[in-house]
């Protein structure tokens, strides 16, 4: 049988990184790919002692939630929140299968066939995936390393009328920038001018390497709640495999999203939203993302070391000032869709930068993951891809 | 601000039944409306150790998953589809989070605005809000007390087109309707000779209240897995709280709802699929869900006998042959939606016909559910509906 599709699965494609995933997890592959926190500093004996709280406190914590979310630990997340100087409250905070569903969702209640989006370049690949599986059109506004250019920005919201803005402005995937203060609140003056809004998606904001900086959230300056869609998870500062996300904003369209996710799925776990009440509350949480820090600090800077080997001139990146990925660039003749799979075979993965931008990729770009592997580990797979990259290519 | 949303979110509409849920919660109401389990009935010491069990194999068990679910848990459901002589196997099943999101997911791969949907009349009223999310037009086939009229269902198809059809044949809600074999297999012929899909929703099929009746999934008559998508979850056999669906049939379908989950949410909980999988390796769920069925038939009994205390004539219904829901409908005079408000003031609780309909709702129908309270919290349920129920009606 032909199965007729809708046409917007044509914009459908399997994520570059998950696809790799599959492959690097069969065999003995040191893999830089997926974005993945790192296993040996999972607090898993903490984990384990959340979930018999969960289950001590007896059968009804068994039964159907709120699509909203467990209530205290939405409460909890405001609590969180306003430490990071975002006012929210847990009425409009909405608990989420990790911060992708928020994306996805967000997307659902705004966008129709058409609708402009505009984003830095490169991003979050899944996210442009989103966007384009609604019909939107993604356009790419002109960056620095501060982030986006206000006058290109006015001028692209002027003429095209976004329906949003989606940015990653601290420790940004795929590229690692932050955005200074300054541009955070120009981006921010020009949506109040013009009606625009953001979805502000902060998966990295606690793994940062240097206390002294300070970055504050965009919705932070929002301070009626009503331009900015704040978006986070524990994937990257407890466990992943809880899959919990949030999202904060204008009330309105929480409310919006929360029909939407009614619709997509009733509601996350709510096994998972108890267990994550209870870490919060009884483990401290800001000791293990200390931890993080200086172990992800190690770790990038033994893979920057390893890069910086090759020498200089051939390859160009920024060291991250958080998160966990490290941005290269090679030279103009380098491609590195082709070179992964001699990687592979060599026992080493990474991403190809391609596919995280919005119209014109950069062949000549990938983005290695440091958080994933211990030190050892990451200079044993840098050799192997130092190898392969130093090898004269065949264009 | 005022916020522009896209334009299909004007068919959202809050469901009724989770809005009667949020105020029921609140306050001392009996309630008959949620279609939640039992709570008493919970494994919930056998769920504690299946967790256990997860966070025993180590910290590898916290980290990101599959999309497609975790592949023992996947062999598992493979086993329990062979049981219902469904023939599947780990590539073309995909695990949600419940079977809301399959209806979802799939709806999301099929539909265009103006598409047509077949259903039953009534059905599960969320499954209608989705399915006119993504801009289908939900049109009802004639049914009878043995399933759709196969010359209604002809014409329907010849005429309209439609890009699949939704049905819940086995202890449906809300009517607790079974399908006749004979009915199942002239679905699926006729789908087979004009290719259409049908998308077989089946949470209810496991709490069957007479062994000696035998009912096949119309899955199972499709040997080659070619036209029926198959979804059950284990939110009302096990615990909701899991939030652990799934969705078997072609594989071309399973791979692009795939590819819509990977962008949706990544995956579900993995931590929850880890638990689900020990629990299903090594706790006797058969003996479960005969406990399920003897207990559940008990509180269909008692409340059926309140019912009939009222003198027939006044309310009709069908003894379900198993599920959760008693169907119930009064003389033409009623209108359950506005007695709704008199009877949570009076402390108990249901679900209006109404929104189950797809097009010419009947406002003199309403649903009980059965499988949440004990027999003595049904007797004093069903005394004040009762009470509710005799008064004298101002229309």
């Amino acid at each position: 049988m032909n199965y007729s599709f809708a046409p917007q699965t044509k914009t459908y494609q399997s994520s570059a990184v998950r696809d790799i995933l599959k492959v690097t997890q069969q065999g003995h592959v040191i893999s830089f790919a997926g974005g993945l926190p790192s296993e040996e500093i999972f607090p898993l004996e903490q984990v384990k002692i959340a979930y018999e709280k969960v289950f001590a406190s007896g059968k009804s914590s068994l039964q159907y939630g709120l699509t909203e979310g467990f209530t205290p630990l939405r409460e909890a997340i405001q609590t969180k929140m306003d430490r990071k100087g975002i006012s929210s409250n847990p009425d409009n905070i909405l608990i989420t299968t990790g911060s992708q569903q928020v994306i996805d969702l967000f997307s659902r209640v705004m966008l129709s066939p058409g609708d402009v989006v505009l984003t830095e370049d490169p991003t979050y690949l899944s996210a442009l995936q989103v966007f384009r599986s609604y019909g939107a059109q993604v356009v790419a506004v002109n960056s620095d390393d501060n982030g986006m250019d206000p006058e290109d920005l006015q001028a692209k919201i002027e003429i095209l009328h976004p329906k949003f803005i989606y940015i990653i402005p601290t420790f940004s995937n795929p590229d690692g920038k932050v955005w200074s203060n300054e541009r955070r609140q120009d981006l921010l003056s020009l949506c109040y001018k013009y009606n625009v809004l953001i979805l502000e998606d902060d998966p990295y904001g606690d793994i940062q390497f240097h206390q002294e900086e300070e970055y504050h959230p965009i919705a932070a300056f929002d301070t009626h709640q009503s331009h900015v869609l704040y978006t986070s998870t524990f994937s990257k500062s407890v466990v992943p495999a809880l899959r919990t996300g949030w999202v904060t904003g204008p009330i309105e369209v929480i409310k919006m999203m929360t029909q939407a996710k009614q619709m997509n799925d009733l509601h996350s776990s709510s096994i998972d939203q108890q267990a994550l009440y209870y870490l919060l509350r009884d483990f401290n949480l800001d000791s293990h993302i200390d931890l993080l820090r200086s172990e992800y600090y190690k770790r990038m800077t033994t893979m920057r070391d390893c890069l910086s080997k090759v020498g200089s001139g051939l390859f160009t990146w920024k060291e991250p000032k958080g998160g966990m990925f490290l941005w290269v660039e090679g030279n103009e003749q380098l491609n590195t869709t082709i070179l992964l799979g001699e990687a592979v075979e060599k026992g080493v993965a990474f991403v190809p930068g391609a596919p995280f931008y919005v119209n014109h990729p950069k062949h000549n770009t990938f983005r290695l993951n440091f958080s994933h592997s211990t030190p050892d580990t990451i200079k044993l797979g840098m050799d192997r891809l130092v190898e392969v990259l130093l090898k004269p290519q065949v264009v």
